[in-house]
């Protein structure tokens, strides 16, 4: 993640990582999850945190997911449906479930398929927000499978290239593949040039918004660094055409096919509820396993091992820095804002619970 | 394609669509191609060039091939062997074949497996260029399934972000999907900023180079638009961290890991040939086709009817300009660079053939 939207120091309280794990638990448990599907969604939250995705952890998310139970749009313990079945795929009803647990039950049914035929992909509609694609698709690691995990957002926030209404959400997708030795390439990222929840972190930290990176409400696209204005759209990455955002919004597209249009929620637009496109490839289907991890070593080993740029320090790979960042968190515990442990405080008290840290 | 790719009009012959097919076969099949083989080939080409991807045609590419089968590094009549094989995968070795003819052959038996499984998915390695991956991907289309292609690049020309030194290669990936009545969604990238193939064809033109398109020898990225260097590396796409590079870069690793060390091709950058991964999905594995089609109709019509940003004319979607573009140059004929035009009579001459256009 850029400096840009890391927690000022001033700001910053270091919370032990299972004080804040055990706290996040006993919160979906109070709401109604079972204790496993609460450990599930709990480890989503936790593992974002741990790993420095800080804009899909506890800090943003927790509370608008309390939100939703309490108003009705999100069901504390659902009904999955199996909709539509063959041996390597399945269309899930999630029943209006929380993503964070809902997608990792989908995940773990495209494993199974996988073990069986090869390959597995399992869709989901009427579900809530995953949590990061990312997560869902290292799912896929411990079993020398390779992941694939994407979803679109609940509503249009993001332009398409050209346009001045937005047409498709920040629409996720991650690609998470195992090595033997090094750190799993885990490589999650929106379509959007920035994430909602960026821009809601920016808020909290007090971040500039970088050229390319928004547009205004007409659809311009805004090319200086600007303080957060009132109303903006996003743009797709790559922010203009010169610079690459049919890429974005094409990608963007493929999530929205896939993830919805897929699952079959709808004609065009239709996306009240995200929808899940969730894959999983057993790699010794192509090829001899050990092989190709010693392999995937060498390739991770060579591309850090690329000479930087003159005034960059290093070269990396997706999911290396949050790998380091997971040691660094879980020996010292994950920094929160203040205001986040205000939070937990008042839903300490809303719950009747006690939590360790506050 | 940007405009500034163009050929200028002073400078364009226009072909009719069979003439450049029938001589572009003639030369596949003079160098040794089985007519089949040619014939899927040249397809390759000329539907690259009916779709405006005239970095992909017979332009840039045809006399590259030849210059490959005359080094010896492609083999005319290859023996195409299964390595491994499931009922949703397969390893190929392409026998050292052109990709233009190899790819098409995996993907339909991509495809055959999709048909009896729900998804397919085969790997090419030891073969040559694919020539664009969009075709391949489309080749699903008419069997009402989802397609997606991609391929490594033969050498590595993109930095990875931070870096100095070239890790990757320009490594395209395209998905297609169908719709009932609207042309079909095809999304086709390279995951470079831009491709090797429009720094040949801008040099052709003397197109100018937009900033951040390229870095400099020792990585840094170019941020003025500047007549083209003599020595560059190309960036990924997004082109500078702040602008979104990882995204290229991590999907320019998505496509080497499922494309090459899927494969088996060995450890790290090793690259000597491409790497394809081709992939099918049956959508009724999913959801009700009809329903589906109809409901990707909504999508793109909804896509094109956005209201335009101030300036911009309209709204596209991936696909629709090439599928445009298709219409009326099958009605008007192709538009070459007369110094292409050059080139063939040249070829002519070298195989003792007689085309109409030269």
């Amino acid at each position: 993640m850029l400096d840009r939207f890391k927690v000022p120091e001033a700001d910053q309280v270091i919370v032990p990582e299972h004080e804040v794990r055990d706290a996040t638990q006993a919160i979906f448990e109070a709401v109604g999850l079972e204790a496993d599907d609460a450990r599930v969604a709990t480890d989503v939250l936790i593992a974002n945190d741990l790993r420095g995705v800080e804009t899909h952890g506890v800090s943003n998310q927790l509370r608008l997911y309390l939100a939703s139970y309490k108003a009705g749009d999100l069901v504390a313990r659902p009904k999955i449906a199996v909709e539509r079945e063959t041996m390597t795929t399945a269309v899930l009803d999630g029943g209006g479930g929380l993503g964070l647990h809902v997608a990792p039950y989908a995940m773990q049914l495209a494993i199974a398929k996988a073990r069986e035929a090869g390959m597995g992909a399992v869709n989901v509609h009427n579900v809530g927000h995953m949590g990061g694609a990312g997560y869902h698709a290292m799912l896929a690691l411990p079993h020398d499978m390779i992941g694939v995990a994407m979803s679109t957002s609940g509503r249009a926030t993001v332009l398409p290239t050209w346009g001045a209404e937005p047409r498709l959400g920040t629409n996720p997708i991650a690609w998470a593949v195992p090595a033997a030795t090094m750190p799993a390439f885990v490589f999650d990222i929106g379509t959007s040039q920035v994430a909602v929840n960026k821009m809601r972190l920016a808020a909290r930290v007090g971040a500039k918004i970088a050229p390319g990176w928004i547009a205004k409400p007409d659809g311009t696209p805004i090319m200086d660094e600007v303080d957060m204005p009132a109303e903006y759209h996003l743009l797709p990455f790559g922010g203009t055409r010169e610079l690459g955002s049919h890429k974005g919004y094409g990608l963007g597209a493929v999530v929205h096919i896939l993830g919805a249009t897929l699952s079959g929620i709808g004609p065009g637009f239709m996306n009240a509820s995200p929808g899940f496109h969730l894959m999983a490839y057993r790699i010794d289907a192509f090829t001899d396993l050990a092989k190709f991890k010693s392999d995937m070593d060498a390739l991770l080993r060579g591309l850090i091992e690329t000479r930087p740029a003159p005034g960059e320090a290093r070269v990396v790979y997706a999911g290396l820095l949050e790998a380091e960042e997971e040691a660094h968190r879980r020996a010292v515990g994950i920094p929160y804002h203040s205001e986040v442990i205000e939070w937990f405080r008042s839903a300490e008290r809303e719950y009747g619970l006690h939590f360790a840290f506050t």
